[in-house]
C-alpha cells in the first residue's frame, strides 16, 4: 500500500481538519471580498457597514483557528503533518488579521478613499485567497493534484504582482506626497495589505511542502 | 494509568523545566513592574536609573532563554512538548525584548513623560505577565487547573482591553498631534508595547495548548 | 556506538543538506559583500549596478531555500533535527532578504548615498555571514568544533556592536534630520539592515542547538 493509498485510506476518518479548514478558507475569501467592497464604497455609511463586517468575519476566523488547535492537541491521527496543520491555520488566520488591521486602520486614520494602490492589494489578496481555498478543497480529494498545483504557481505570481503594486506605490507615495503624516498613515496601510499577500504565498508553500510528502 | 497520572510521575523528576520557567516568568513580571516604575518617574535620574534596571533584567532573561533551550537539546524527557517548551520560552523572552525595546525608545527620543495610553499599557502587560506566572506555577502542580483556565481567559480580556488603549492612543495621537516625528516617536513606542500584550496572548495559548494535551 | 559516531557515520551519505547549506551561506555572504559595494559606489551607476546584482542573488538565494524545503519534504533521514534544517534555511533566507529589502528602499527612496550607520552596518552583516558560513562548513566535517563556538561567539559580538550603531544612527537621526518624511525613510533602511544583524544571530542560535544535540 502507497503512502498515498494510506492517506486516501485515512482521509475518509478526517471529519475534522478539512471542513475546519475549508471554513476557514471560505471565510478568509469572504473577508477578502469585503475589504474589495469597502474599497468601492462611496459613503462614509457604506464603508462603516463593510468594516463592521470585517470585524464580525475576523471573529468568526479566530473562531474557527482555535478549533483547528483544539483538534490539534486531542488528536493523534492527523491527515498531515501536526506542524503543516498549525502553520497553515496561522497563515491564514494572519491574512485576516492583516485585512482586519488595514480596515480598522482606515477607520481610525480617518481615511475616506482607499487609494488606487491600495484597492489593487485588496483585489490581489481575494484572488490568492480563492487560490488557496481551491488548493484545499482539491487537497481533501487528492484527485486532482495538477488543480492544486496550478493554484500555487498563481498565488506565487499574484503575490510578484502584488510587490510591483506595493513598490510603485510606496514610490509614488513619496514623489507625490509632502505631508509626512499623510504618508506614515498610507504606507503603514499598504504594507499591512502587501504582508497580507506575503501570506498567501506562505500559505502556498506550506500546501507545497504537503503535496511533497503525500505524493 | 491515565496520561493525567503519568504526567503526575513524570514530575518530581523535572527539576528543571519548571524551575526555569517560574524564573522566566518572574523575571517578566519584574521587567513589566519595572516600566510601570518608569511611568510614575517624576525625574530624569529616577527614569534613568529604571531604564538601566530594565536592562539589567533583559540580561537575566536572556540567560533563562539560553538555559531552557540548553536543556531542550540535551533532554530526551520533556514534561510536555518540545515546541510547546521552545515557544513558551521564545513567547516570554519577546515579552522583555518588547518592554526593554519601549524604554530603551523612551531614553533614545528623549520622552520626558509616558503618557496616558503608554502607562495603561505598561500596566496591562504587568498584568497579563502576573497572570502568565500564575499559569505557569500551577502547570507545575497540575492540581489547579481552574486556576490556570482563569489565568489564561483572563489575559485574553487583557490583550482586548489593550488592543482599545492602543487604538484609542493612535487616533488621539493623529488628531492631537501634528508634528510628524513625535507622531513616528510615539506610535514606534505605543506599537512595541502593545505588541508586548499581544505576545502575553500567545504565551496563554501556548499554555493552553499543552492544558489540552495533558488532560 | 556514540551519537558522535553514528553522526559521523550518517554525514558521508547525506550528499544534499550540507552542499545546499553551504551554498546558501555562500550566497548570503556574496549578498552582503554586494552591499557594501553599493555603500562604496559612488557614481548612480555603480549603483544601479549593485542593487540589480543583489536582486540577481536574492533569487539565486530563493531558489537554494526551495531545494532545501524540497529534500527535507522528501527524505526520512536527515543529518540533524528537521526543524532546524527548516529554521536555519529560513533564517538564511530572511538575511538575504533584509539586504534586498534595504537596496530595494534605497533605490524607492532615491538615497544617494548610504549614511555612515547604513555602511557600518552592512559591514557588520557581511562579517556576521562570514561567521556563518565558517560554521556551516565546519558543522559538515565536525572535526572542528572549537571553530564552531568560535564563529558562534563572534556573531554574538558583531550582533551586539550592531545593536550599539543602530541605536546611535537613530538617536543622531532624529537629533539632526528635522525632515520628517527623510526621518522615515532612513528609519525604515537602518531597521532592516539591524534586524539582519539578528536574523545572523538567530542562525547563530539555530546552529548552536544543533551541536548541543551532536556532542
Amino acid at each position: 500500500m502507497k503512502l498515498d493509498g494510506i492517506l486516501q485510506f485515512l482521509i475518509p476518518k478526517d471529519k475534522k481538519f478539512f471542513p475546519l479548514f475549508e471554513q476557514a478558507t471560505a471565510n478568509m475569501v469572504q473577508t477578502a471580498e469585503t475589504l474589495c467592497t469597502l474599497g468601492n464604497s462611496n459613503t462614509n455609511e457604506k464603508r462603516k457597514v463593510a468594516i463592521k463586517e470585517i470585524e464580525r468575519l475576523e471573529h468568526i476566523g479566530d473562531n474557527i483557528t482555535h478549533m483547528i488547535f483544539n483538534e490539534l492537541g486531542t488528536n493523534f491521527i492527523t491527515p498531515f503533518d501536526r506542524e503543516d496543520i498549525q502553520s497553515l491555520a496561522s497563515v491564514i488566520d494572519d491574512v485576516v488579521d492583516l485585512i482586519h488591521g488595514s480596515a480598522k486602520r482606515i477607520d481610525l486614520y480617518k481615511i475616506e478613499e482607499m487609494s488606487t494602490p491600495m484597492i489593487k492589494l485588496a483585489e490581489l489578496i481575494l484572488k490568492g485567497a480563492m487560490e488557496i481555498h481551491v488548493a484545499v478543497v482539491n487537497l481533501k480529494s487528492m484527485k486532482n493534484i495538477s488543480a492544486i498545483k496550478e493554484a500555487l504557481v498563481k498565488v506565487h505570481s499574484l503575490e510578484n504582482h502584488a510587490d510591483e503594486v506595493f513598490n510603485n506605490g510606496i514610490a509614488r507615495l513619496f514623489e507625490e506626497e509632502k505631508d509626512a503624516i499623510q504618508i506614515i498613515k498610507i504606507k503603514e496601510i499598504l504594507s499591512a495589505l502587501e504582508t497580507a499577500t506575503d501570506k498567501c504565498e506562505d500559505a502556498a508553500d506550506v500546501i507545497h511542502s504537503i503535496l511533497i510528502k503525500t505524493t
